[in-house]
């Protein structure tokens, strides 16, 4: 008998939460983004909610265009820990939640990746997921030499070769390379150890990578593009993707299409989970959630909402807050999925300008449910099983308190139902996720030659 | 009364230890390299003997090249974990010992470095530390598109302009930038960031960093470069500097030419600790102590130490081991400073080829100490006292096991003579250093101008 299929969770665990007001929530943390025991207390909140793994979002370099001018200083989207190094001081206080980590294809090399997520994987026991992202804004740009982000094309090409490096890499040595016979001075089998020696349009890297095949095979691999490219390559190589819709019949559309893409990578479409956001906020009543909500959406200044937009759909601080939202010019849809999304959202529900910042100041395009757990759990089950996704990314308004609520009164709702896991079904992400072992191609050669030898034997 | 100068100690923590043969110690982990609780066990072994910092060594790629060919599988020198993800993770199971981690300035970029290590000064309550390296064999630049590492002038060139990148990052909010008032919605004070708008030969760099000014002001700064380009890069940017010299004449020279070289950059010579190597093995007796070493002595096969050599003065296996040391190539001199040291050891003790790599094979051209904890105290104290060193950077024979020894045997009659502390000092690495708390350019304006108020007021 197969194991039910259960929902999977992540969530993201960005600084003060995700709403554009968390920081100002009257319970949230006084020492902000950079909160060492914060983080802690979000990451061990996850582990006791037996989610399947924290997701730090990241961007090298502030992503929030100071636009109108003043409007960053009353947001804390400007400091937070570096991914790789908070997740791994993470991993000494948690013993089974995944950590997944942002990290740019964009301005880094294969070789230093390959690395950091491979450590980060011994470390913590096979627990490590990067989140591969190509960097779409030009305040990241310049602080890498350049002017303005490279164009969407060239970044996931990129991408698409920067991945099979960093894969190529984590096969440096085969699982049981290293032998380390002291009396005989053998520390490695020379047999198992794979020179990768790449040569392609964007990389040239020798290897080995210094670092043992890890405890998961490989790191978990995680993808968040929503374009054609984004679909394709995350098809190709993805394991989890987060994604954004707002409706089930988008959702569908998006799962759907991504899962038939795998065909043709010769992947099963059970071998890529596909979990959209979800800002879920629970209360004993639906009224009691909705006044949960307004703390923080009374706390969303005009003008930080206006930055909200202008960093999608342009500066639009000349235009009545109260009137209809302009047609926007196409150059400030910035080559980013996102803007078409609030673009949705304003048409479907024939929003002004400020009911439109309103309306994504808590999910920034994601799913926004409110109501009882059983609400939140419906509207969980409803995606679930009609095709829309393997599970939610979610998406707290604001941390630890907002993830906090989750886990005591969802969770348990969804336990009862029997569409959650009661305890973690294995040691690592990837046992957890359900994913297949990774075979060492090495390790599946000799395989397939041993069964080929029984096999002309037994003739 | 200003307080005794002290002894400062550091330990590198590499892998299995420092000595060639170290991994095949009957003692030794099993686990190797890669077992995170043998580096928990050594890091809190260097916390228990109060050492200012463990070091982390890095390459990014093997750096022992596998000649005679198949030497390296003989070795441990193969993988590793990555050395900011470790001391995050170390950083958590420690409370005062600093962590100094290795990153190259050849095959990085300088925004990644300052975030990275800002974020590990964060995590560990100011006791981060970076090496700063230019990454000298040519497997390692292999990994990262080219055939060689770049000439050693242009190596350090963009190292001196990547350190000042990465310093004007730290600087880029001031210490009390954020207010954080949630009733008024004011996160930050705009005043208090600073934009670098960095433009130089090698980087454009425009910030701000998205981390904030970190508990020490910024991480410490060790270098370890012997050349002249090296000692001037010290000169200008260092806190500590590892070295590696055979006797005291040729540690002092060292010494004062360093310091002397400050004056130029406005530095104070206290503001720069210099800390040779020390491969120190104590024993009850000088017989005991020796015969330690021997369990290490031999176990290097010949192929090991010729590699040894082979790596900083060209392959010598067509020689007799027990011949003298052939007049060698210049051109495998390596661009490396540690070459010159081997064929200075050679010359002076008319060593064979044997002699030599097994004099190298413990400390690796670094001073060999090997007695009872008073020999071994007496050594330093010469140095300490005759103007060659202000601490010592312990090279363990084996780890834990050699490390140990020394904070249970040295450690006590270092104290014992008031040459160490009985306890840390302080908070941060730099309090334990005694380095000066490097003020926020903008706020040692801001304390000028009241400074000038005040005095005009008073005239
Ligand atoms: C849920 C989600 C999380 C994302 N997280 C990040 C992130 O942490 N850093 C980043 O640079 N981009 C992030 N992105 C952006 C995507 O990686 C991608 O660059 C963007 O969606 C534009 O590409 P596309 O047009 O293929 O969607 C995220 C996107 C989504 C939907
Ligand atoms: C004690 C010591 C430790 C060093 N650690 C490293 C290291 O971890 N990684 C590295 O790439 N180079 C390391 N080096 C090499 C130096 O950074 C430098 O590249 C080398 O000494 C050659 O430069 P030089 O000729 O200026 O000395 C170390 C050198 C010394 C003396």
């Amino acid at each position: 008998m197969p194991a039910p299929r259960r929902i999977r969770l992540g969530v993201s665990m960005i600084g003060m939460g995700y709403h554009l007001a968390a920081w100002r929530h009257p319970e949230s943390s006084a020492g902000g983004n950079m909160e060492l025991q914060h983080a802690v207390r979000v990451t061990q909140a996850a582990e006791r909610g037996l989610l399947d793994m924290a997701f730090l979002a990241d961007g090298v370099g502030i992503r929030f265009n100071d636009v109108p001018k003043g409007a960053l200083s009353h947001t804390c989207k400007n400091v937070q820990f570096e991914p790789l190094t908070l997740l791994s001081a993470l991993a000494m206080v948690t013993n089974h939640v995944g950590l997944v980590a942002t990290a740019s294809t964009t301005y880094n090399e294969p070789y230093h990746i390959a690395r950091k997520f491979a450590s980060l994987d011994h470390i913590s026991g096979g627990r490590a997921g990067w989140n591969v992202v190509t960097s779409a804004t030009d305040m990241e740009a310049q602080n890498f030499g350049l002017v303005g982000a490279p164009p969407k094309t060239g970044r996931y090409d990129r991408a698409a070769e920067f991945v099979e490096v960093v894969k190529g890499l984590w096969n440096s040595w085969e699982d049981d390379a290293f032998v380390r016979d002291k009396a005989q001075g053998i520390n490695y089998d020379p047999d198992k150890l794979h020179i990768l020696d790449h040569e392609g349009a964007h990389f040239r890297v020798m290897g080995p990578l210094n670092v043992a095949r890890t405890p998961q095979g490989r790191p978990i691999i995680v993808q968040a593009g929503a374009s054609d490219q984004g679909r394709e390559l995350a098809a190709a190589t993805a394991d989890v993707i987060y994604a954004a819709s707002q409706t089930l019949e988008d959702a569908r559309a998006y799962y759907d299409d991504v899962k038939r893409r795998m065909a043709a990578y010769g992947r099963e479409p059970d071998q890529l989970k596909i979990m959209p956001g979800i800002m879920a906020v629970p209360g004993a009543t639906r009224q009691e959630a909705q006044d949960k909500y307004e703390v923080l959406q009374q706390r969303v200044e005009p003008i930080v909402g206006l930055a909200a937009l202008a960093n999608y759909l342009g500066d639009l601080s000349a235009y009545d807050l109260d009137g209809p939202l302009p047609e926007p010019d196409p150059a400030d849809r910035r080559d980013h999925s996102r803007g078409q999304i609030f673009l949705d959202i304003a048409r479907r529900g024939n929003l002004s300008i400020r009911q439109l910042y309103l309306s994504i100041a808590g999910g920034n395009g994601h799913r926004l449910v409110i109501g009882t757990p059983s609400d939140i759990v419906d509207a969980m089950q409803d995606w679930f099983e009609g095709g829309g996704a393997d599970g939610f990314n979610l998406l707290p308004t604001w941390l630890p308190g907002g993830l906090e609520d989750v886990v005591e009164t969802v969770i348990p709702e969804m336990q009862r139902r029997g569409l959650y896991r009661t305890a973690y079904e294995g040691k690592t992400l990837r046992e957890n996720l359900g994913l297949a072992w990774p075979e060492h191609p090495a390790t599946a050669a000799k395989r397939a030659a041993i069964a080929d030898a029984v096999g002309h034997a037994a003739e």
